[in-house]
């Protein structure tokens, strides 16, 4: 008899392909599922809210797995962690309906985006930062944030051009905090298409250093063509923070 | 004309082979001194307020060096960040008397170790911290380390044994904070022998498991036998913070 598992995962993503399983590349999904079917002695298959690109981190993914075991919650969580390298931990491990879909029950998730624009490069956070050669202007980027927060069709912000579903999302929030240097974005919304978020931050920070104005990225919003919006921010200022049920 | 700067450094040990230059070892004398010499022009000789060890860290290190430059204070700081490896940066840079030594004038310095013994590892800053197998009793650990506060020959705590010179040192505080399964040791005094601070943590941490007591604490340090004492913490705990003058 099979018991659906949801786990909290938390990772640096550094050194990682990425959350999906590649044949012959590390990646978050396959570390997890080497040690899920050693514990198990069969084959699983993990289901994750989403993916995470390469290099992209994570303090809370969250997936769920179906495994016929008699162990407590807290021997699954130990076993994990004793055998997954030191850049994943799981924190979480609860038992939940057998209906839980990781992926379908999905109802919202927060992403964080750090920037650094100091004078003097952080030393012990420099994997989970991306280092900026100017200082952007925060309020600017605050009020052309504004455009894009809302239900919209985010086509513009999907570096998936061939994508062909719907691209209406729902994004509620899109917080800017700047403090000693460190410039953080904190965006929650119902879901993200691939690469928007990095879309998302590489555009505000074209605004930010006077390239882009609030009106333009509302008329590249409407555009739904990418090739309109600002580069993908690098991979390593992103962080998957939570995930929603 | 040789001008000469005070430098403040910080530092991620992981890895380095300590300090202190070394041929064919990536030190962080080394890869300072390289960088130096590139933009000086000429063999450069930085004085460092001490060594660390290998896989040590340092958010506070200080340095001096005598230079012949035209360079402002700021140049000097942004060139060196240019071309130093992204484990290491110079946060400050103070041209300072030319008298000024950086370990003969140094009056005190301040360490922190940093334990965790929650129940799950931690991952973004797992290379700055020692995980335990245990939760050691903080109370016991607290007046243990009265024991050691105040002027001691720290002989027992040297891990040179056979150091020759006077082992009498004043260590005026030893703070241990526990949040969130971190257990924080801060360590002020007028000087450190070579491993005292680990080697202090890991008798602590003794006392922390019921191994030892505050008493017996007490008669290692009368001792002045180094096997008496604990095991020297691992490196990667350890960050030197800051250096008074």
């Amino acid at each position: 008899m099979k018991r659906n598992f949801k786990l909290i995962i938390s990772y640096d993503g550094t050194r990682f392909s990425g959350w999906e399983r590649k044949d012959g590349r590390d990646t978050v999904q396959g570390k997890m599922e080497d040690v899920l079917e050693k514990m198990a002695g069969e084959p699983v298959k993990l289901i994750a809210a989403g993916r995470t690109d390469a290099g992209v981190h994570a303090a809370g993914m969250c997936a769920n797995v179906h495994i016929d075991t008699r162990m407590t919650e807290k021997e699954i969580r130990d076993y994990l962690n004793r055998y997954l390298p030191g850049s994943i931990a799981v924190t979480e491990v609860r038992e939940c309906s057998e209906r839980f879909h990781a992926r379908y029950n999905a109802v919202g998730k927060t992403y964080q985006y750090t920037c650094f624009a100091g004078e003097v490069r952080p030393v012990f956070d420099r994997r989970y930062v991306t280092v900026l050669d100017f200082s952007p202007d925060v309020e600017k980027m605050r009020s052309a944030a504004q455009v894009l927060v809302g239900e919209h069709d985010f086509m513009a912000f999907c570096g998936n051009t061939h994508f062909k579903k719907s691209a209406i999302r729902n994004v509620d929030t899109i917080d800017i905090s700047e403090e000693g240097g460190y410039i953080r974005f904190t965006l929650h919304g119902n879901g993200f298409l691939q690469n928007m978020v990095r879309i998302i931050v590489g555009t505000l920070l074209e605004v930010g250093r006077g390239k882009l104005t609030a009106d333009d990225v509302s008329e590249i919003l409407a555009s739904r063509v990418r090739k309109n919006a600002g580069p993908t921010a690098p991979p390593q200022g992103l962080c998957l923070m939570s995930v929603d049920y």
